[in-house]
């Protein structure tokens, strides 16, 4: 018989409310998450998966017999898979500023019983950690095994483990970075410009419309493009046309060849499931992100790290370089941390960490089991 | 006392109509264009410029004194330049499907007295080089001494080429393939579509409107993204901010990273210049642009040029890449034509041809002569 998971959910910040990097304060916040496997008597099992841009607290599992995939990283977590969930307590939340459970734009503001929308505060990682980090001690962990994240997954882990350093012994960090490059800020750029400029827009207060779903969809278009590797592209749909050999030689036809037909499903079926408010707030929260800021160096920055750290990057990965994962596990080495770092070579571009989850496995699994004995030690 | 260009304009295609690729016809056919320098009595000095995607016929010179810039190529092209107005007789027009003089989807349709819109016929790289043929000889130029061009520029000189051996002794490709790679379809896609789903736009009816204004910067924006090299954004704009040296915090500003601005920027200016419509029939031309289409290969292709070739790629242009201009060239040498080829070193990816002036002179110059001296011999 399969057991399903739920999201389940709860309430922080009730008495004393969160305040915010931009100095905002929220109360209470709801956070959506589930978990798998079960905490132990030491309670020194407890994985904390931090999702990416626009992902889910639904990291594993099934909900129910119409959940035919599962969740977003279902070939990873789970009995016996990378993050093995007949050793650990994996739990997973969706952050803050989302649009699955956890408390966003979208939601009801206490003070007006009207929606957020863009009166919700302006949002960080770090502030995106701090509820998470309360949401684990709220699940009774005093620290945890290991905190893991992809993309901004992974630069969540490297704020809880600068700003929180006690409260977990491994990270492991994959196609990421301390800070987004310039190309990157530029493709958010117009990812909010083409939600902005959709007159379905309205200021953000459309949650009674449809919405500016043209926009979110563009935006989804554009960062679709920069998730996947020129060669990945070029082998899957290469020149093919969609529905003929020839060219049609018909402007009507919106999509031709295989690639415009796939971007636009892609950007339609992300309209469904996606919030463009949470998509402004969150790819904000992205470009601002920058781990040595207030410090002079980023070995400053990582001056109190307790954690040991696992970082990988994606020789195809142009979103998210290797150059920038080598720039910070230099700069843990260089403060006497405990880093292992590998680029692993994937033709599927910053989605490698999503798809390719062998190699992940092999990396990762060895790393957890060494750090929980590192920590029983 | 200084000399000032004009655009000149010329009709064609009036008795005997141009049976453009997709088997529609046009009659008349303007096209604006402009020269520089004179041709000599043996007429076997002109040379033709071919403009990239959103190019027009000003190449250089000046248009009076309010025009400070001159032409899109002012610093290859005059007196003294790369492409030596003293010595050549240069020409350069407006491509068909544009909106810079020549007919376009802004034009009036003779047959019904309104603007073509999205009547237009379907164009492709072959239509735009037929009129540039056509313009030619009517010129009273039998061959060309060479044909120059970079990105879709590029496109025609290998098309023109292929098609029309003899009527020129050189051909110069810069920054440009024989077909564009999946991810370069994927970003036209994106353009296409940010037209497309503007209200604006209107099915291409909207010249007494603003049109799709939009739709069509949001194009701009995302192709000027991958105009630049990765390392040139981040040298030029990296994480700095537009006013201040703090995050604002604020979900009502916009632009707030330089890059940002800067996109937001060269969206505002493209819409004051370009014409959407013609931005659809023009990424589409590019994306069918292939030159081997209706060969078995790349070398059967070319087995007809008459041409020298000289191509030139850049090193940090992921648009554009150098292999496939490599790919050009062993099919060129293959054959047995007269190829040469360099991968230029510049910061600034794609747009280097534009910008990296003093290289291109190096290589492009010396080409020309010896191509004349070749020719004469």
């Amino acid at each position: 018989m399969t057991e399903y998971v739920k999201t389940l959910e709860t309430t922080l910040f009730e008495e004393s409310p969160l305040t915010l990097q931009c100095g905002a304060t929220l109360s209470p916040v709801t956070v959506a998450y589930e978990t798998y496997g079960e905490l132990n008597e030491q309670r020194d099992n407890a994985v904390f998966v931090c999702h990416a841009l626009t992902g889910d607290a639904h990291a594993a599992g099934r909900h129910g017999p119409d959940d035919t995939k599962g969740g977003w990283w279902e070939g990873f977590i789970g009995p016996g898979k990378g993050v093995d969930t007949n050793r650990y307590f994996v739990i997973c939340a969706n952050v803050l500023g989302g649009c699955q459970g956890t408390t966003g734009p979208g939601s009801i503001n206490p003070a007006t019983g009207q929606r957020f929308c863009l009166d919700f505060p302006f949002l960080t990682v770090s502030d995106i950690v701090s509820v998470h980090s309360e949401l684990v001690r709220s699940l009774g962990v005093d620290r945890l095994l290991a905190v893991v994240g992809g993309s901004l997954g992974g630069m969540q882990v490297l704020d809880w483990a600068v700003r929180f350093p006690n409260q977990m012994n491994g990270c492991v960090v994959l196609a990421s970075a301390t800070k987004l490059a310039a190309q990157g800020i530029a493709f958010n750029a117009v990812g909010r410009r083409a939600i902005h400029s959709d007159p379905g827009f309205n200021n953000g207060e459309y949650y009674e419309t449809d919405g500016p779903r043209y926009g979110l969809a563009l935006a989804r278009m554009v960062a679709h493009i920069t998730y996947l590797s020129e060669d990945s592209i070029e082998l899957k749909f290469g020149r093919r046309l969609q529905d003929s050999d020839r060219f049609a030689f018909d402007m009507e036809k919106e999509t031709e060849f295989q690639i415009e037909s796939y971007l636009h499903y892609q950007g339609k079926r992300f309209v469904q499931r996606f919030d463009a408010n949470s998509y402004l707030y969150l790819t904000r929260a992205m470009d601002y992100f920058d781990l040595a800021e207030g410090y002079e160096t980023l070995a400053d920055a990582v001056q109190n790290v307790q954690a040991r750290f696992l970082v990988a990057s994606y020789d195809t990965d142009w979103l998210f370089p290797s150059s920038q994962s080598r720039e910070l596990v230099s700069a843990l080495l260089q403060t006497g941390k405990h880093a292992s770092f590998l680029e692993l070579p994937c033709p599927f571009g910053h989605d490698s960490f999503l798809i390719d989850l062998d190699p992940l496995t092999e990396l990762v699994a060895p790393f957890l089991q060494q750090t929980q004995a590192a920590g029983r030690a």
